[in-house]
């Protein structure tokens, strides 16, 4: 997508260095453009801890280059192993625990490094970079198998702009390319159908005050934030039209983790009789969770999260502030998880199925091994 | 209620001063306690309009001594006219649109202000120490009514604690003393019954966090602070017994006008089949009004509440930082309305009610005019 105009990933190698993997530091937006340099998987992990990146797709794909930053750093060290670079993953895996992506790449990666002769330095980049050129095209086909969705919206109103929702950032920042929730919205704008989006500022990290609002302006696409309080009321008074958010987890019973705060938007959605659609690369499905509700488990963030927002001061400086009573605690779920019978449907790669087990299984029938 | 152990009310006249009203300036909360002298009805006027006061029933008490001060400076230069208060008060009724008790408030002074000989001064000051009694014994009555379902949820928990989710401040900082959606919670504490709240910080002017939190933390009760996303998803695992909210203003077939976001927890609570209660003092019933959905006016506020906020640096200064892309805009509706079908009852001064016609005529039957 574009950044002042010119075409960016959100993770890459440059052409003329491979001993290092780039990544926009998305914790300075969307006041400062940073791009950051990962040269070990320390530096992957730190960045997936720290959500200098976020985002399921994308956290697949840096914990996919992390392993390739792990190998790089023991053959220039001269010590290469297979054990360690197993042990090195298992402890990626639990850098965050809500988001299958993660799991769903480092076993990928680690699956093509068992039983080959191969350098593993070969084997770990070409992983990682098919893992992040098949999350482009999936972005890409959950954008067009969208798009309808918006398109017959717009016939209806007659060219009036369509009012669309979304929550958090599944943008292309949370991916490396078009995002999940916004492909659509993307490939809608492309057509020249008018578009505008409601943004949830997304509280506590507000990344949707802060990177979608950011990503919709540098593509030139109408939008307006609100406090996330704000969207049921919207949606009570006719002002939208179609809710579209993405996932960092769907149990094959089509029940979907997301960003704290979703299930609010879904309930709401449902009251007003509006389509809640949640778009859903399928490596973010996790098959072996039958009820997503009760299975799947919710990071607990920091209290400081809550506590405490960083902004740009009137001197365009960013400064973090305290907003509670000292002697107050804050709690921090991270995530919520919308049950299947709020979501209207599932835009997949492969098409739009209902969330349900059926639903899935009719698009990914290879799943047969659970 | 006690501020640093010693009791305290919102507003008040000094016994050694009747030249000024004092409140809290709230907006300075929860990191500093000041005290506000207001000398004139535009000094009241402000301290209402930009929040330095806020919530419906403290509204109304402003306003009202308001209108003292109005003719205690018409009275110091000897131009004291009806006419010319009448003009005032409604210039005052259209300070902020939602809350009723404003109105309320100002027309209870001036129809007490119509064809009499009295001093005005006296009227003026003698209504508005009335409402502020009145208020407080609603309050106090709210809680005794609000008591006996906490009890009950402590009965069924065995002494576990009660653990109630409220959303912004309907506190006593939004009246004279106890608060509405408080008060049962203070009586409960001071029975001896262990509550702990939840704290919706409530975006975007965050009266949840900075104020209900720090006055909970001066009576010494137990509570943690959530952003507003996470409500849902408390009251899907089980951790929230029981929701009490205020309101600004509730029409007489019991849909509730309310804080932005109340709507999405009464939502949240119907999905999870737990108890959504109001606290209603009866001035904020709009008997005039038979759909609150349809027919209360939401109130529109400045983009600037959500793109900045102000909290604490480090250095514990109070400083405002920008949260979004300049060149993304903001929407900011004030409040929602919560249809009646959503809520288990009414909270009032004589007792608890359906949220219908019915229920609010079956405990307020001199109502007979509309």
């Amino acid at each position: 997508m574009l950044v002042q105009g010119k075409p960016q990933h959100t993770i890459w190698m440059a052409d003329e260095d491979s001993h290092c993997v780039r990544i926009i530091d998305q914790r300075a937006l969307p006041h400062h453009f940073v791009v950051e340099h990962l040269y070990s998987i320390d530096d992957a992990a730190r960045a997936i801890k720290d959500m200098h990146v976020r985002g399921a797709p994308l956290i697949g794909a840096t914990a996919a280059w992390g392993l390739y930053l792990a190998v790089l750093q023991a053959q220039q060290q001269g010590n290469y192993s297979y054990a360690q670079l197993r042990q090195q993953a298992n402890t990626l895996k639990d850098v965050r625990p809500t988001a299958i992506n993660l799991h769903w790449a480092i076993e990928r990666v680690m699956n093509a490094m068992k039983n080959t002769d191969s350098d593993p330095l070969a084997i770990t980049r070409h992983e990682a970079e098919t893992i992040v050129a098949e999350d482009i095209e999936i972005c890409r086909r959950i954008g067009t198998h969208g798009l309808p969705l918006i398109e017959a919206i717009a016939r209806r109103k007659k060219g009036a702009p369509v009012n669309i929702l979304t929550h958090c950032n599944a943008g292309w920042l949370a991916t490396v390319d078009w995002g999940t929730a916004t492909s659509p919205i993307y490939h809608a704008h492309q057509q020249g159908i008018e578009v505008h989006v409601w943004v949830g500022e997304t509280r506590p990290r507000n990344q949707g005050a802060s990177l979608t609002a950011w990503e919709l302006a540098e593509q030139g696409i109408a939008h307006t934030i609100i406090v996330d309080n704000a969207g049921g009321h919207l949606m009570q008074k006719g002002e939208v039209d179609l809710i579209i958010v993405g996932t960092d987890r769907t149990a094959r019973n089509g029940d979907v983790a997301n960003k704290i705060g979703t299930y609010l938007k879904a309930l709401a959605a449902r009251d007003s009789e509006l389509p809640f659609y949640v778009a859903l690369p399928s490596p973010s499905i996790d098959w072996d969770i039958s009820d997503g509700c009760k299975q799947i488990p919710i990071e607990e963030r920091a209290a400081e999260e809550v506590t405490h927002i960083a902004g740009h001061t009137a001197e365009a400086e960013l400064t973090a502030v305290r907003l509670t009573p000292a002697a107050s605690q804050a709690a921090n779920p991270g995530f919520d998880v919308t049950p299947a019978r709020l979501i209207t449907g599932l835009i997949t790669e492969r098409g739009i199925c209902e969330a349900s087990e059926a639903g899935l299984r009719g698009l990914f029938p290879e799943m047969t091994h659970v």
